[in-house]
């Protein structure tokens, strides 16, 4: 398939056609072959008028909060609704553990055969930038294909949370009610960039459940005085971040959450801070792939890689400053003999 | 005065000499010319025999928490223990502000006058990187002149906690009595890399100190757990954080707090970490000097000042994807084309 059979697959398409169009895209976008590379930047190009339409949602938590069981109530919920949904998921972990868990179709049985979803694992290679870059890329698929709800997931492990906090227009992260849950989160910057809490289990243990709220509610509301004197006052026409109580499994909630997820779009949109949100992430995403790029580039210099070796040992060994290791390096890749040392 | 000068006035000068070679060696490395960069780099490879052998104390606190009371109460006690004490200083704000308030002598009045200290105002120009740089070699200097407690100060504010901690031996946070700031220093990944927390002021309120300690002490303990399994269980030939009470003012807990940091140099001397300490402190300082120089040299490239403010505007636009931009972008630095966009 070429590029433009791709594209018009994925726009014009439906039914198996467009998602064999999608999977081709993905597949072609997650290739590392430079020729692929150069067709993958064609295809996004062409792809980036009809995209941009969809809701963006983040959803994080650690291993066991119940994030496929509320995801697929969410999917079901929003296509009784009307909506089409897809399902992607950032987990550098599985590089590591040699296969994808998030994202899993297994996990989510109503909602995969559902004719409205879209659900794609965790691409299974590269680091986090590398995941990230391919889930990015991935979405703009989705959206040129129509989906107008996108979910990204994600484990609470490493940095991920904040690369999925980076590509979406709302980041929702899911809580135990465990005392010592919320301190982990705010110890990892996590419940800082959360603009929703969502305590799933509610059902278990009522009391507490509603203690966790407290504290979460208190903590957010410690959180953003500090850190951003706008928000010191209750202003109107901005999104406080929240916390709502649901049982994913008895599908209790579902319906709440939804109601503040379409109440932080209509006040974000208004106030504008939505699509300043999207052009921030536009340029980061942009610096973010800049300096991997640089990095790459840097460490594959032959002069580079000929020196690196004897100089990190000369650092590690206090024979040489860091900051003239660094010096000789940069010299070395632009070309320049390194300075002189006596 | 010749590298080589400066080096023999610093290792082997005492008194106003060793001063006033230090003083020619600290703005010999402040200065942004590179011929005086290559000269900077020599005298930093002849002094390098001759550091190391100080202990490093990072302190930081917010504005109003009392660091030049008790930095000049400690620097005074170490005296009277026959130590020599440098206190350098890490202030960006100072970029703005147009001035730097840390490390200014005035405020330390009796330490600034004494023979046997050496204090240097943060430097004011330049990024967190770089005068972060500039106070690491400027340490380098006060070690090959023999000072032997070398104390580095930062306010806390933005990202300058964790440069100091990154040069430091052992990183103590000073705290407030106050209810909130401990969850400040946490959500600001503070409280994770402190070595020691200070409460000061314990004798305005003991009761809100002594709630305080507490408080602090299971935050701590909950983000060691969590954080680094290895912790989950009390380790006696490891450094567990721990909280001391001091009031500067009154000079009280100034002999608590040396006992506590002799007993982290004691235990981590003996179990290998102050050395590992130190040699990922100089790979991490030689990593971050290499990005910092990619990307100026990045930045600086007249194909990619040519090319970058329309693709950044291109990107906010949403007429090219991120990813795409980032390797045209790339591809141009490089010197080949970018890849032909339909």
């Amino acid at each position: 398939m070429t590029p433009e059979a791709i594209q018009r697959g994925i726009v014009g398409g439906d039914g198996p056609l467009q998602r064999r169009a999608m999977a081709k895209a993905i597949t072609l976008l997650e290739s590392t072959r430079a020729d692929h590379r150069a067709q993958a930047d064609e295809l996004l190009t062409q792809l980036l008028p009809h995209t941009g339409k969809a809701f963006r949602l983040g959803i994080s938590g650690v291993p066991g909060v119940g994030k496929s069981t509320f995801i697929e109530a969410l999917g079901l919920y929003l296509i009784g609704q009307g909506h089409r949904v897809a399902v992607l998921a950032v987990d550098p972990s599985s590089t590591v553990s040699g296969g994808s868990i998030l994202g899993d179709k297994t996990r989510m049985e109503h909602l995969s055969v559902n004719d409205r979803a879209y659900i794609r694992p965790s691409p299974s290679s590269g680091t986090l930038g590398g995941v990230a870059e391919k889930t990015r890329e991935a979405l703009l698929v989705c959206e040129a294909a129509g989906y107008d709800v996108v979910i990204i997931e994600t484990v609470g492990v490493g940095q991920s949370e904040t690369a999925v906090a980076g590509m979406t227009d709302m980041f929702v992260l899911m809580q135990l009610p465990n005392a010592g849950d919320d301190l982990q989160a705010i110890k990892k910057g996590v419940m800082e960039i959360a603009d929703l809490v969502v305590i799933n289990k509610a059902d278990i243990d009522k009391n507490a459940a509603t203690r966790a709220e407290a504290q979460i509610t208190s903590s957010l509301r410690l959180l953003g005085q500090h850190g951003n004197p706008e928000n010191a006052h209750h202003n109107e026409a901005q999104w406080h971040p929240k916390v709502v109580q649901i049982s994913a499994l008895l599908g209790q909630g579902v319906d709440g959450f939804w109601a503040a997820v379409t109440e932080y779009q209509r006040l974000q949109t208004a106030n504008g801070r939505l699509a300043q949100r999207r052009e921030k992430q536009a340029l980061a995403w942009m610096w973010e792939r800049i300096e991997a790029g640089l990095k790459l580039a840097f460490r594959q210099h032959p002069q580079v890689r000929a020196l690196l070796p004897q100089l990190q040992q000369d650092v590690v060994a206090g024979r040489i400053a860091a900051s003239t290791a660094a010096r000789n390096l940069l010299l070395a890749q632009s070309g320049q003999a390194p300075a002189a040392i006596e």
